[in-house]
């Protein structure tokens, strides 16, 4: 049986008081419609078209090819925002589910059970709703004595004993799709907004005698729409608790979990300690029996098993078993780190590769480098990768020994083994085994204190 | 009709464990009583008499001439703390509200709407009430059947029923002034602690035929009184949450509003995201669409639109549109950045201006400083500001290129579109358009490590 | 009266999804079965024996000496697992406590009042229960009419109106134990599981006749165990918070205690203030007014009063009265401060003494070295203090200065009052009062930018 999904996504969300529409505010770092694309798929439901609003060209570029988009170019009522698909979508069996762009809590899991219940129970027009002890503001579900759903009742609507309802539509629906498109044709705007409202369609299709069921969700907390920043943030702690715990099931020790801020897409290794403060970003992957701490920031990057980052941020990069960072360090894009090297506080690498067991231990840029296995990078040491108008490397041998506070001016080689003598700038190529030096001698001139003071 | 405010700030707080004065602790980066007299001051109450205790000069000076002080020798309870205003107030007419200095979190909405109704009402006192579900320890308020106030029973004469009573007392009272001062005259201390209790004005007014009212707040939170640090550390969570529910409603996203502290006087743009654990004190301003990152810490400082702050700290500085600090940087006071600036990792930034488009990527020191527009400053660089006796400063030239670990030794002037080699340590004048170095010839022995080892 | 405790130590705790024994996971930095083992100790009980899992070295390593240890080769239950100890203790007078490895929030004071509950009723087994809204999956304690304890019915088991209670057993008990081991030889497996189940000596006892009683904790968390990393984190949170509350309580000020990780044996004094995110861990200890800025994690170091560490990491190390460190500042074990000294942004120590109101502002490494009193040590200074195979010292006396940029190469020693030119590479020793200088003079090429360009 054919399953589809329309998302209504033509709202600004002016409560949000934003530039950016409001189904592109991201709920840990991924916009919400991303959520209610992701949560569908997931649940079986591939086919999804979405309605946007007028000028809204930034949601509809992010989108991109991934779903079926059309515009809505007033904004009458979500009855009429899904009425958009009409031509494209009236004549089509199956079962259409609607579902607001800015409700990213439904889980995959409530979303498949949601259809799974529409489908076992034949109904024409299925609900999602839940049960709130504080239902004031929403849609309140009468159910007949059979059980199943009579009509929606707003709450200005609602008679007293209405009013006590604690089942509560959540303003998501899977219809009858030839049924859906018909009815939306009979919903008028005859109200105080003048807009057509999608519930609408369901005392319709009753009043035409289709089957009307409601699915309780055991979860009210997911159903909440996103209307505003303090609920965006509250979706921010539900979502985080959801992610955290399963890592946690899985085997990750994090400390202070609702202090502790994973995006959606990571994955994480058994053993591996999170301490609080830390974020980690994106398409992230960190192996087993790592300790990411407190003050670090981790963006698309691969960490293999037993690695230490230490306050430390790190972004496109990869770094393998056993390495360290930091405390203080930087990893910026295209770091490639072997095993067992140690990067220490106060050192930046940007697109370089560090081979195994190499060491950066203080206060080092290494940019546009290659490193070799066993070289060690003295206090202070700077690749000079940058004469004003272009990049140039430095290519760095094994078990090379390069001096405190050295300059190694790109494009530059030092050979494997070769020393560099501290407090020297490099200028050009140092053969492997050898020693270069570029400073001057010291001078030393005695009771210079007494003299001068 | 005259209003002025009492606040009781005598008590030392043993229970606090610290050397300091109960209300000079800070809630949100603010002293109590400030928070106190800024919230009488937004409610519209601008005569403000204080009670001080004995020895409490920290407190005196703190205050300053803001508000009048007067010192209660002995600390013989409320009513002998609210005396000692007698002979200058007991001859005014008007409205006189008397509350607690430990008690920052009653907003001036409250304050507003207490003093409203007791002016509404017309009662001669009017107690600031709240509802509790646990009044333990607290005042009952005995209302009579008119619903006017019978009295305050405290808990230990408390009767059964009496203490199942759920409104209580706040502490904070309103009074007609002429009548204060005359009950506060016939108040004993024939209790327990031979103490003057304020809360016994009531009984001797209502004794004298004498209209007592409550106002009732929502919200019991705001009347709580600090009395030691786990209370203190409570207050703080209540107006972190208050300050950042306004920031959010304004439009500014904060991923965590629970780890995320803003002190109360902040400015902040919509659309800025604040990260986890970021601080943002004083008289901060921030523009819009601007980024602070985890981890940064930012007072009394201007942020100007779409700047980002990773990572790092800005003290009484600067900083233009569009600029990028961090992260692990450092902005001390005075320092001036201006637009499209680039501050890069372990970098400091002293009493120094940076014009637009400059560059500081990594690792340096710009210390008395003047660095002109689109000028690079290498890695390593270092403003050597600091003879052991006296600071001088550093000129650098619009489109500048200072070599990387280059010493620029002040007082010295770097002139327009100057080249400076990589490792040199400057000490005299560069003009423009020319190339300064200062550093050694490379020198190569090959086969040393073959020699040495 | 004689005291002892068998803790059971023997799962693995597979739930935990970790290569790492159960009772070894850490809780505010001390493994769980030390959490009780310290807690026993301060309750009094010292004599105590552990049974520990098949293959669980690392536990028996870890537990060193501390306690009696045993193996139980199966797991077959927990009444198996006591009677590991029969050989050594049937014949034994006195109580026995039996605890679970896992429990660690049971304070030392519920253990206090348990075992003292339990002498003064004269009962034979004294069962500790709690009493929770949510009893599922818990064994409830059926009590007679005289109050003392019928049995405990496991959920499985329980009737209708059993499921009912909320009293639920802790799985931590006090024996007499002559009667626990005559008990243990009577317990069989006949069960699901056929596993020897401890709970069953209660019928055991009570068949022959022996009182058994139960002391209700007034907290039910107190006695969670913790079988997967959810529960963990759990734990963690509950004790911070008692942690966190007892410093508060002593006057030290957290500005948001959930946010603050302090280990169970750090000692901190009056008025000093610890910022949200801050981590302070094993036996530090912090003097009185002192400031933890956020971002800094301190570790088994001294910090003394008046101390200010501001986004910094200190391990192993001793910071005297009124010094600065950070924002951004490392210091590494046996790091020595005096009074007054300052540590700047971008500094990293190691392993070196400096004296009071000497100063390493910024960007400085400070490797095994020496540094006297009122020393200024310049931006950029790094003591070269490995050659590649060996470490060596740098002797710095007091009052010097050394300027920016300057490499000490060690080993070496600068005198007192002496003076180091700002880009030196110093390799030879450095009398008293003199000035050392090794670096090149400037030249500078006019109209280097045009003829380039």
């Amino acid at each position: 049986m054919q399953t589809r999904a329309i998302i209504l996504a033509a709202g600004k969300g002016t409560r949000m008081r934003s530039e950016k529409y409001k189904v592109l505010h991201e709920v840990c770092g991924t916009p919400m419609i991303q959520h209610v694309i992701g949560n569908l798929r997931q649940a079986g439901i591939s086919e999804i078209y979405a309605v946007l609003g007028h000028g809204s060209e930034t949601v509809s570029n992010y989108l991109g090819e991934q779903i079926h988009k059309t515009i809505q170019e007033k904004q009458l009522g979500t009855a009429h925002a899904v009425r958009q698909w009409k031509e494209e979508l009236q004549h089509e069996d199956g079962h259409t589910m609607v579902v607001c762009g800015d409700t990213p809590l439904i889980s995959e899991t409530t979303m498949q059970a949601f259809m799974d219940y529409h489908l076992k129970t034949g109904s024409k027009a299925t609900i999602l709703s839940s049960r709130t002890q504080t239902p004031f503001g929403y849609g309140r579900i009468i159910r007949k004595e059979n059980g199943s759903v009579k009509r929606i009742v707003e709450e200005k609507d609602a008679a007293d004993a209405e009013r006590e309802i604690k089942e509560v539509s959540s303003g998501t629906f899977i219809f009858d799709n030839r049924m859906l498109f018909e009815a939306l044709d009979k919903v008028d705007n005859d109200n105080a907004q003048n807009e057509y409202y999608l519930p609408d369609v369901i005392s319709i299709m009753r009043d035409r005698g289709a089957r009307i069921e409601a699915y309780v969700t055991p979860d009210f907390e997911e159903t909440l729409g996103i209307n505003d920043k303090v609920a965006l943030a509250n979706a921010e702690a539900i979502l985080r608790k959801r992610i955290n715990t399963l890592h946690m099931q899985n085997g990750v020790t994090l400390i202070h979990p609702e202090a502790t801020y994973i995006d959606a897409e990571v994955e994480i290794g058994a053993d591996t300690v999170i301490h609080p403060g830390a974020i980690i970003r994106g398409s992230t992957k960190i192996g087993k029996d790592a300790v990411i701490s407190s003050g670090s920031e981790i963006k698309d990057s691969i960490i293999e098993d037993e690695v230490e980052i230490r306050q430390s941020i790190v972004t496109e990069s990869r770094v393998g078993r056993g390495t360290k960072v930091g405390p203080f360090a930087q990893l910026r894009p295209q770091s490639e780190l072997g095993e067992e090297v140690k990067i220490g506080n106060f050192v930046e690498v940007k697109k370089s590769q560090l081979d195994d067991g190499s060491k950066v231990s203080h206060l080092s840029y290494i940019g546009d480098a290659t490193i070799g296995a066993r070289a060690n990078i003295g206090c202070g040491t700077i690749t000079v990768n940058y004469d004003g108008k272009n990049k140039f490397r430095t290519e760095i041998g094994q078990d090379a020994f390069i001096g405190c506070n050295s300059n190694l001016v790109a494009p530059v080689s030092i050979g494997d083994r070769s020393f560099i003598a501290a407090g020297s700038t490099i200028t050009d190529q140092v053969p492997e085994d050898s020693l270069a030096i570029a400073r001057n001698r010291q001078t030393t001139k005695d009771g210079y204190y007494k003299k001068d003071n």
